[in-house]
């Protein structure tokens, strides 16, 4: 996005400088991980969004830069924790913290990077701190709590459509609000300004992760960059598998639950049936339809709120880059 | 202590209904094992400090009730961890989080406990927040790095006393000091009482953990709670053992060594021969020693603060009081 390649050049500075630092602290057990996740890169797309939040408003978005980089260090504390969870052993194509170093070391931490979010928010214009943290803390809280949730799916036979919408909203799409309204914050926006703003990021998070699921299945796979049909093989409750089951007649109920529990299907003929079953269902386009829901209530968030023309129509510009991924 | 019965019933109170609101809060799965840690109990000398610390200034303690609660639950929080981290089964004569629920479950709810606690300092007076995040934020960060320390110490063959004592201050006696500063900050001293009083909580918590250490060879059994000797068990360096190692000459290095590390010897005959070699080598008045230059300095702290004398003389007493326990 050429709108934000100034701002990119500011945060890409900060974050970097906030790596090396990381680096060099001491107990270096604790912090080079840090510094080494903060270092695998990731679209950097959330601290990116609080300088864009307070550039909206026509304030200088270093004002925003210590917001900025809490956030990207929350969003990578929560990699960290997660991939213990889920032990995965892959963190954007590299070994994660847990498998570098051990589960000791990652959650430990992963808590002191938690911390240290809440340590260089601090650091922030003191007339905006407490606005600040009352908005951080409890968006971390929710992050939790969609973990939570999504955790708890794993294990839960009825989860509904609706349930899903509401765990992808907390564990992913709030922080995206919260990014943008922190930026807001620094600028001095209203609150009512302020308010559309976060409403505008969190459904268009939404709409991200059910398209993220939608391209799981249906992407190209080189350009995708990971495996096609994973959720499909880890029996992964997303939009379109939620949706299938809440669409699917006796015999086809039968059918998907036989290709989710079956030992006896290989991976990939498990995709291929599973994906020819959404097909007849016709849940991919019901899920592309939700998504657009989303973009749609977004955009018409980010009409009400007041600021420079020019500038809302960047961020609706890349609010569709972002979600205009070739599914 | 009767001069601070009305700050614990304030504080009790509150603690009581953080509990049970956590204990009501969904998804249950987090937040159930947030309220099982908090319903333990413990001493909860933290958040009296902070109640103390306002008080101090003949501030409404009740001013500080948030920053109380939010020392209380960051405590209990780096208890889920620490018992994670030390794959401890009990905790204050109870199940721990992690073996009552699981792993993931004790990961997840500590992080929402810490969150949660920077989400319940962001209620305290806005005009006090930007400094107790600061001062919050940062000793948080401390008592990771004292984490790390101490369990960098179970492999490290060269730590010092000097090590320990660094250690131990992160770990234990700035998470006192910052309780006792964020009731001073939320009372509106001045800058120079709120250091006097957070060197003072820091000196009182390095000498507390030097007589604990002490304790858990010397104490009387039935009065400790817990097993007389335990540390010396898992070899666990505490000042009298790295004193114990620097003061040794050859031939006790050598024994300390054999004790240390021989599969033949029972625990209970490690435990006397390890005692009879700090008699010998006077390791225990050296360490109560400490711990009194220790109190002095807290208490010389105490002296250069401005506050009512009454108070100051309660505050004394009730440290001593922490301290004295018939070692």
């Amino acid at each position: 996005m050429q709108a934000y390649s100034s701002l990119f050049t500011i945060l890409n500075q900060a974050i970097d400088q906030q790596q090396v630092s990381l680096g060099k602290a001491k107990p270096q057990e604790m912090y080079e991980p840090m510094s080494y996740i903060l270092g695998l890169g990731g679209k950097r797309v959330r601290p990116l969004l609080t300088l864009v939040g307070c550039d909206l408003f026509d304030a200088n978005p270093k004002e925003a830069i210590h917001a900025a980089l809490a956030v990207e260090l929350f969003h990578n504390f929560s990699l960290i924790h997660d991939d213990i969870l889920d032990n995965a052993p892959l963190r954007r194509g590299n070994t994660t913290v847990h498998e570098k170093w051990n589960h000791n070391i990652a959650l430990l931490s992963g808590d002191g990077m938690m911390v240290k979010a809440f340590e260089v928010l601090a650091k922030s214009n003191k007339v905006h701190v407490p606005q600040l943290l009352n908005l951080f803390s409890k968006t971390g809280l929710e992050v939790c709590e969609g973990q939570q949730y999504d955790m708890n799916f794993e294990t839960q036979d009825n989860v509904s459509v609706e349930n899903y919408i509401h765990m992808i909203t907390y564990k992913t799409a709030v922080l995206l609000g919260c990014s943008l309204q922190m930026g807001a914050i620094c600028a001095g926006a209203s609150e009512h300004s302020q308010q559309h703003l976060y409403e505008f990021g969190k459904h268009v998070g939404i709409a991200f992760q059910i398209l993220d699921d939608v391209l799981d299945v249906y992407a190209n796979d080189e350009k995708f960059g990971k495996q096609v049909g994973g959720d499909i093989i880890s029996n992964k409750k997303t939009f379109m598998l939620l949706d299938a089951f809440e669409l699917a007649n006796e015999a086809q109920t039968k059918e998907l639950n036989n290709l989710l529990f079956s030992k006896e299907i290989s991976n990939s003929e498990k995709v291929k049936q599973v994906t020819a079953l959404y097909n007849t269902l016709g849940v991919k386009e019901l899920a592309i339809e939700e998504a657009n829901k989303h973009t749609d209530i977004a955009l018409k968030h980010l009409e009400e709120l007041e600021a420079n023309t020019a500038k809302k129509n960047s961020l609706k510009e890349f609010a569709l880059h972002l979600l205009n991924r070739e599914v």
